[in-house]
C-alpha cells in the first residue's frame, strides 16, 4: 500500500482529533503538526508519536516530504494557508468554512483548481453511515422524485458568546453544515431562501447580534422543496435527523443514543438521552471522512465533499442571513 | 344521565361518521337525519336507526325536541344554517371550514355568541389521544417554553381534481387542520405566516390552479416558530405527526400503524405501513370530540374547541394561500 | 342481515363486558342478563338496554327466542350450564377455563358435539390485531418452519389472596391463556412440558399454596421448542408479548401503549407504560372474538377458537403444575 | 503513564483481532505474536508491525520483557499454556472456554491463583455498553429484585460441521456465553439447569451428535428463574437480547443495526438487518474488555470477568448438556 505523508495546521479541538484519527491510519505517516501555541502542543503532541511540532505553518507547507495538509487553523487563516499549500502542491482537507467571504472562496477555488491538487472539505456529516445510506438511496431512486427535505439540527449547548461574537453567526457558523446536507440529500442545488430567527436560548447571544433558533425554507432547482430548524440548545442531547420524501416513498433515521437499553418501571419507560454532540455523534464519520481524503490521494476515488461544496453551501448561508435580516425570500443564481 | 337530543344536516361521509358514532351514546337520542338526497339515505338510516330522515334541514332546525344540531352539508352552506340554528336556540356542532370567507364566518361567530349557544369546528385532530397530550403537557410546561412547532401532514393520496377545484386549495382544505393543530400546541397566537408551494404530485391539480405540496413558516405572539409540510401524496399513508421543542425538552409522537408487528428476514426488517387515512386514524378522535360536545350541553364543561379557533384557522389558511402567492410572508393582526 | 338473540349467564366483570359490546351489534338483540345477585344488576342493565334481568339461568336456556348464550359464571358451574344450554339447542360461548377438570371438559365437549351446537372458548388474545397477525403469518409460511415460540405474559398485579385460592392456581388460571395462544403460534399440539415456578412476588400467594413466578417449556409436535414465561405483577403494566422463530424469519410485536408520545428531556426519553390490564389491552380483541362468533352463527365461519382448544389448553395447564410440583418433565398424549 | 509489554499465542481469527485492537492502545507494546503456522502470520504481523513473530509460545512465556499474554490458541492448549504462563509471572487474558474439563480448569485457576498473576476470561459481552449498563442497573437495584432474567442468543449461520464435530457441542461451544450473561445478570449463581434441545437448523448437526436450537432454564441461588433460548442459525443477522425483570421494573435493550435509517413505500416500512455477526456487533466490546484488562494491571482495578467465572460457566454447560441429554433437571452444587 503506498504511503502517504501528512501534516496539520493547528492544534485546536478539531485538529487534534484529525491527529488522533489518523496515527491509527496504516497506510499514512502523521509527520508534523503547526500551532502558535507550541508550548501547549508538544505533551500532547509527544504521546501520540507526532513526529514533529512547529510554530510556523510554513515548515509544513513547504516540507516536500508532506503529501498533503489538514488546515484546521481559525477560519479568517484557510484562504492564505490553502493557497500557499496549493501552490507546493499539497493535497489540503480544509474544515469547513472555507472562509468568511464567498469571493475569497471563490479565489481559493481557483488556487486549488490551478494547482491540481485534491481539496477536500470537512463535511463530516457525508459520512455519518445513517445520512450517507440516505443520500445514496435517494440517489439510487428508493423513494422516486424528492419532494420535501427536513432537517432538524439542534446543538446540546450554545457555545461561549465570544465564540459566537466573531463565528460569522447561527447561519454561517452551525446552520452552514445543514444547507450542505440539503443540497447532500436532494441531489439538486438550492435556488431560493427564506429564514426566520429568534432569539430565544439566552439574551446574550441576541446582544451580540445573533440569534440562536431558526427554521430556513429553500427551494431546489429540481422542484422539491426544503425546511431545516436549528437550535443552540436541546437539554436532552445533540439533536440530528434528515428526512427525504418523495413520490415512492420516505426516508428517515432515528438519532443514535448511547445505548439501547430501556427501563419499565412504574411511572413509565425511560431511555437514555441523545449522544451528547459532535465529537460523541460523528466519532466514526471523522474517521471515514479522512478514509475517503486518502483514499482520494492514493486511488484517485472521487471526492465525496469538495470546494464546490464549500462554495455552495456558503452561498446558502449568506442568503439565509440575508433573508433573516430583510425578512423576505432571497433568490440564488447558481 | 340528561338526554340530549340531536338532529345531523347533511348524510355525506362525515355526516355519517357522527351518526353511526352518535347512535352509540347512551344519553343522546339522534332523532334525525336531513339530506337533499334523501333516497340514498334512507336505507342506511334505518339500519342503524336513526327515527327519522328529512330532505329540508328546517325540520330540523324548527323542531323543538331537539337540542344540538351537527353541520355537515357542503362548506358554502354552513353560514345560512348555523346562522338559523343558532336563532332557534341549537347548539351547534359544524365540520370545518366554517365558511370560505373570513366575513362570513365572523358573521356566524356574532350569530352564534348573540344565541349564546354552544359552539363547537371540527378540528378531530385536538381530541386525538397523542396530540392532546402532547398539547396537555406543553401546557403543564413539561418542556418549558416553546421554542418550535413542528407538524408532518401528509394524505395518502389527493382528492379527486373535482373536488379540489371547489376546495378553497390546499391551505384551505388540507393545511387548515395543521393551522388549527400549531395554534393548539404553541398556545399562541400566528403573527406572520410565509409559505412555499409546488405542484408536484399530479399536474392536473397544477391545471386547476393548485398546489399538491407545501412548506408552511410561522411566527408566533410568544416568539416560537413553526412549521408545517404538506402533501397531497404519502405511499406508505396518512402521515401524522407533530413536535414541540422547549427549553426544558422535546415532545414528539409517533404515527399509528394497523399493527406493531415486526418481521425479520434476511432481507431485512419489516413492519406495516401507516394507517390509510382519517378515518382509521381518527375513529377513536371523531367518537372523543362528539363526547366533549355533549358533556359541554350537559355538564357545562368548557369546549376544547369553539368558533373562534375556527375562525383564526381561516385567517391563516387565507395569509398562507397569499404568501404562496406573492412570494413573501404575510402579517397577521389578531 | 339475520338477528341473532342473545342471553348472557352471569353479570360480573367479563359478563358486562361481553353485555356492553353486545348491546352495540346492530345485527343482535341482547335480550336476557342472569345472575344471582340480581340486585347489583338492575341498575345497569337498565341504563345499557338490556331487556331482562333474571335470577336464575334456566329462563335464559328454556327462553326459546334466545339462539345464543354466553356462560360468564364462576368456572365451577360451567359444566352443568353448558351442557344444559346444548341440550336445549344454544349456541354457546364460554369463558375460559370450561372446567377445572379434563375429564368434566371432555363431557362438555361430548355434550356439544351430539347437539350440534356451536361452541367457543374465550381465549380473547386469539383476537388481537397483533398475535393473529403473526398466527397468519406463520400459517402463511412467512417464516418457514417454526423453531422457536416464545412468550411473556405478565399481570399488572395480582388478584386478591382470596381470589387466588380458587382459582385453580397461575397454570390453571393464568397461564391457561399462553398455553393456548402458544398452540395458536405454533400451529402444533405440545407433546412435553417442564416448568419451574417461585414465589417472590407476594409470600401470602405462598401461603395458599400457588406460585407467582413461573418458566414453562414446551415441545410441540412438530419439533418445534417454546417457552413461557409468566409473572404476576408487572409494575410498568400490562406485559403481552410473542415471538415466533423459524427457519425464515423472526415474528414479534411490541406492547401498546396508551400513546405513543415520548419526551426528550434532560433525564432521558420517557414514554407511557404499557396499558394496565386486559380490559384496555384486549378491548378490541374483546369485541372480535364476538363478531367471530355471532359470524359464525350467522354465516356458518369456522370457529377460531372451539371446545377442543379449550380443553388442550387444560391439559396443558394440568401437565404443567405437575411438572412443577414433580420437578421434572411431562409427557402428553394427544 | 505505565507501560506494559504484551505477547499474544494464538493467531488465529480472535488473536488477530486482539493484536489489530492492542496496537492501537498508547500505553501498550505487541511484542510477540506465537502460532504454529508461522508463514501465514508473518505478512500480517508485519503490516501491522508487530516486532517479533515466533513458532513457539515458549519464547513469549520466558521472554522477560513481556508482562501478560493473551491466550488465542485452540481450546485443548489452553490449560498447559495458562499453567506454564502463570509460573513465569505472566499476567494472563484466556480466550473461553478455559478448557473442555472442569477439572482441568480447577487446575488452571490453583495454578493461577498459586501465582498471584491477573487472569481474565474472554466473555467480551460482558463489555457490550448495553449489557454492560443493564448489568450495573440490576446491581444498583433499579429493577429491585430480580425475578426473571431472559436471553435470546442466535447466530447467524452455523459454523462448519467439522468445527462442530469438535466444538464441545452448543451447550459448551455456544451457550457457554449466554451461562456466564445469566449470572453476570442475576449476580447470582445457577443452581438448576434444564435443557431441551432440537436438531431443526441442519441435519448434517445432528449426524454429528450436537443440536442446533435449545431453551436452557435455569434457577439461581437468589430464587429468580431464568431462561435462555438458542438457535445457530437467524436468517436476519446475530440475534442478541437480554432482559432482566424484577420486582420494580424491566430492564430491556433492542439489537444494534448497521443504521438507523427506516424505508416507508407503499408495502411497508423496512429497516436494516441485524448486525451480522460477532465481529461487527462486539466491535467494541473486544476493545473494551481489553482496556479493562491493562488498567486492572497497570492500575490495580478488579477485574470484570475471571477465572471462576469461566469455571462457572463450564459447569452450568457441563449440566445443561447432561440436562437435554438425560430428559431431566440437573442440580448444580456451588
Amino acid at each position: 500500500m503506498k504511503n502517504t505523508t501528512i501534516g496539520i495546521i493547528g492544534a485546536g479541538r478539531i485538529g487534534r482529533l484529525h491527529a488522533e484519527n489518523i496515527i491509527h491510519f496504516s497506510n499514512v505517516r502523521l509527520k508534523s503538526i503547526s500551532d502558535i501555541f507550541i508550548d501547549d502542543v508538544i505533551d500532547w503532541a509527544k504521546e501520540i508519536r507526532i513526529e514533529q511540532v512547529v510554530t510556523n505553518y510554513e515548515y509544513i507547507i513547504k516540507d516536500e516530504e508532506i503529501d498533503a495538509v489538514f488546515v484546521c487553523s481559525p477560519t479568517n487563516t484557510h484562504a492564505e494557508i490553502i493557497i500557499e499549500a496549493a501552490k507546493n502542491g499539497k493535497h489540503i482537507f480544509c474544515e469547513k468554512p472555507i472562509s468568511f467571504s464567498i469571493d475569497e472562496t471563490k479565489e481559493v477555488l481557483n488556487a486549488v483548481e490551478k494547482a491540481g491538487v485534491k481539496f477536500q472539505v470537512g463535511f463530516n456529516r457525508r459520512f455519518d453511515r445513517n445520512f450517507l445510506r440516505i443520500h445514496e438511496s435517494v440517489k439510487k431512486g428508493v423513494i422516486g422524485n424528492p419532494h420535501v427535505i427536513k432537517i432538524t439540527s439542534r446543538d446540546p449547548e450554545p457555545p461561549p458568546v465570544e465564540y459566537i461574537r466573531g463565528s460569522g453567526g447561527l447561519f454561517f457558523d452551525m446552520a452552514i453544515h445543514d444547507f450542505d446536507m440539503a443540497r447532500y440529500l436532494a441531489n439538486s442545488e438550492v435556488v431560493e431562501v427564506f429564514a426566520v430567527g429568534a432569539n430565544l436560548v439566552d439574551p446574550a447571544i441576541g446582544e451580540v447580534g445573533d440569534i440562536d433558533t431558526a427554521i430556513t425554507t429553500l427551494t431546489f432547482e429540481n422542484g422539491a422543496i426544503g425546511v431545516i430548524d436549528n437550535s443552540r440548545k436541546a437539554v436532552y442531547g445533540y439533536d440530528q435527523r434528515v428526512e427525504v420524501f418523495g413520490d415512492k416513498g420516505n426516508l428517515t433515521c432515528e438519532n443514535d443514543r448511547p445505548t439501547t437499553v430501556e427501563l419499565s418501571t412504574s411511572d413509565g419507560v425511560h431511555k437514555d438521552k441523545l449522544k451528547h454532540f459532535f465529537l460523541e455523534r460523528y466519532k466514526d464519520a471523522y474517521i471515514t471522512e479522512t478514509q475517503a481524503f486518502i483514499d482520494s490521494i492514493q486511488n484517485g476515488t472521487p471526492l465525496l465533499c469538495d470546494g464546490n461544496d464549500g462554495l455552495r453551501a456558503e452561498i446558502i448561508a449568506k442568503a439565509a442571513k440575508q433573508s433573516y435580516q430583510k425578512g423576505r425570500p432571497i433568490k440564488i443564481n447558481n
